[in-house]
């Protein structure tokens, strides 16, 4: 019987191709202009779970863009593993910091990836870890090494916060039973040290709206008189953190999970070079939450960040006027037990608290989501540890990201299974930023790992 | 001999129509795109003052917008008055808040301007104020009521900072020579209450960048870990003021003009109703620097406001991204006594050592000016109150203005002589402003009230 090893070796080119071709398409969710560039990917999507083996395929409708779902069951006796990715992208601005353009893939070498990475948005998030399931049942359906039940769910909005995932699920709980769920939508420490995602954090995301006088004024003429709404605004995010970098909203830190100090030993364990962070960012000092290391802070403690800032003349030259709004993108990432929505309320009700005399203050939320723990004693944890250890040769580290995937804490509360966040991106590979990229070796190594975790997954159950 | 009244009765209809005309072309010196209208706006100019009675007229040449140079000398014993104006504009952005496109003048009636008001870009910023001159002119050359010497000068870049202006002026001091320098440029009280602008404030322009990692960051994975330029740029634009709104830049307030009680209790007299101000503002409260009334807080107090801000993602939806780099601009009104390249030097030099260890902050002067003041004893000042009184009936009333007209200052120091600043337009205007206007009754009544400037200041000259 052919192992992964060779078929990989076999059709290699083909699965680079076939990846290259998915991420020419611009699937960005969060721009309407692209809207049917992200149904032709769903399309696309679909078609390729047909070749892999699904024998069941179809396009979801729902309130927002369509989720692409398959299945293979082969004995409704055996246990069932649930693939869920997404086929929406980032958005690729700012475009002039690409050295190539984001939607025409290219092969290169790099430092980090010396048998070359794919360039291209979505090349790690999340079309290149999705597909590498794809490829993986082909796989195991060719070949006849499909050891139990597998099912797809492929959605387009989970990088505008996968609402109509939340309409969906709820109301297709039978069509997606399943025993343990399946992702690659996180990264591993090195390619030396693969490691398995067991925490997540939530994510409350706002939009702030400050608006001053109605009309923009003349700032000779006014200015010193009346509340500038850009002032007005820096003053009050400035306000959200203290001089220790502590969130200032009332309440915001009362459900915090706080780790233990020997957890915290624990995580300290993994290895990291503050010195090579910073090189790789071109910092020269860190920043955050006093009290606290560079892993906890991205990671189990919570955070806020201005996501984007505007008002005002932003063009060539000078402008001497006072805008009427101003406004600005703020999203939380929040740990475990912190609740999003009551997160949301409380950064409502604090900044429209501190508004001065003389603005209107409007917070929109845009979404959330909650964080999420899977212990390691889980089968499903253990039978993707022994995946790793089987192509890897080393047992991989749990780790806690500082990254949100607010539908996993939806899977358990509407599916009562728990997810395994099987990752083989790397941090460096700019992910949400301009050349973001994904190794071949990851790609292939993630195509040759997955089949493994079925196996151990299949035989862990009984 | 025909009145000017009788010769504006008569030419009304095309008084305006060639001011429309002018308003047509969009002259935004700030804007690379629009370089053609602005050269074209000269060329315009250049042609009505030839028409209206110049007998020597030039396109200046200099390192950017051409200055237009015209004169009429009827004997070099008489005094000679030098009209200073200016044909560019402001951009017009934020188009989508224009209730009429800004370069496709319109005339509508308003509460304030009841026989109708001119909206377009410019209207009353500067082209007509400036073109009431030209007007003014026509009518004392074609009546031979011109009683002394005239010379224009209109820039094309006083929107940004008139720099051509200031390389001009010095190397042209004998074609420049005058005994007083006459300007339309500011506002008046009221069309009831006419008033002179004696003092004008100083500024400095400056632009600031703050770059933190060397690319956008998923804001998941560095959150809360490195330094996020904007969060980074609210803090230190926030800590520009205190508590009282005091400008906390060390030093700023040293040179400042102290004015005496008896002054601000002079300043205090001008009509002024704060209900009217917030309702026209549709503001709920006013803002300032505490132990300062609003007309002094925007005449006698140097200000600091932020023009414009920028950094990360401002499309549609949301992106959970940390921007490698935040941008904004910020302008400072000057007072008397303050040297705007001094201000400009301690503003940099504070700016740049407020930033926290994380970040590189770049800071980089755009332009600036000195602030004026004119004293009323002044012979211009005189002829200019009773050319007000000639026309309006009453007596005008010296105001400072917040206004910066950086020029004026280069003109008393390089040509030695006084400006006179007679202002028709009204702070309701929404000069800088979507839906500039000029009222057609304001656009008439300054060709009517500039006649009697010469003819008083030639009989005050003798």
């Amino acid at each position: 019987m052919q192992t992964i090893q060779e078929y990989i070796a076999q059709h290699k080119e083909r699965f680079l191709n076939e990846l290259i071709d998915l991420l020419k398409i611009p699937s960005v969710s969060a721009d309407p202009a692209y809207n049917q560039d992200v149904l032709n990917t769903a399309d696309m999507v679909k078609l390729q779970l047909e070749k892999a083996g699904c024998d069941k395929i179809e396009i979801c409708e729902t309130p927002g863009y369509p989720i692409v779902y398959g299945e293979k069951i082969i004995d409704p006796k055996l246990p069932t593993v649930l693939v869920y990715g997404h086929y929406d992208v980032q958005p690729a601005d700012p475009i002039d910091l690409w050295d190539s353009p984001p939607f025409e893939p290219i092969i290169k070498k790099t430092e980090t990836h010396p048998e070359g990475a794919i360039f291209a948005r979505g090349a790690c998030d999340d079309k290149g870890q999705m597909y590498m399931h794809v490829k993986a049942l082909e796989y195991m359906t060719n070949t006849g090494n499909l050891p139990c039940n597998v099912k797809f769910m492929i959605e387009g909005e989970e990088e505008v916060g996968s609402e109509s995932l939340a309409w969906f699920v709820p109301r297709n709980k039978e069509k997606l039973a399943n025993d343990v769920i399946l992702i690659s939508d996180t990264g591993m420490i090195a390619n030396s040290i693969p490691s398995i995602t067991t925490g997540l954090r939530g994510l409350s995301y706002v939009e702030v709206e400050v608006t001053g006088p109605n009309r923009d004024l003349h700032s000779g003429l006014y200015g010193g008189a009346v509340a500038n709404p850009i002032n007005v605004l820096t003053k009050m995010i400035a306000s959200l953190h203290d001089e220790n970098n502590h969130i200032t909203i009332p309440g915001f830190y009362d459900k915090v999970e706080n780790l233990s100090r020997e957890e915290r030993d624990e995580m300290a364990k993994a290895p990291f070079s503050l010195e090579n962070y910073k090189k790789s960012l071109e910092i020269d000092a860190i920043y955050g939450e006093k009290g606290y290391t560079t892993n906890e802070r991205n990671s189990i403690r919570p955070t806020l960040d201005v996501n984007g800032i505007w008002g005002g003349y932003t063009g060539e030259g000078a402008k001497t006027v006072i805008a009427s709004k101003a406004y600005a993108k703020i999203s939380m990432r929040l740990v475990p037990n912190q609740e999003w929505r009551e997160i949301t309320e409380l950064f409502k009700k604090h900044f429209e608290s501190i508004a001065p005399k003389g603005v209107q203050v409007k917070v929109t939320p845009h979404h959330g989501g909650q964080g999420y723990v899977t212990p390691i004693d889980n089968i499903g944890y253990q039978a993707a540890s022994k995946a790793y250890q089987e192509t890897f040769g080393v047992t991989p580290i749990p780790q806690r990201s500082g990254g949100s995937i607010p539908i996993v804490a939806l899977f358990e509360e509407e599916l009562k299974s728990k997810t395994i966040l099987m990752g083989f991106g790397l941090d460096s590979d700019a992910i949400h930023s301009p050349n973001e990229h994904f190794g071949v070796w990851n790609y292939l190594k993630g195509i040759e790992t997955i089949p493994f975790f079925y196996k151990y997954f299949t035989e862990l159950s009984k």
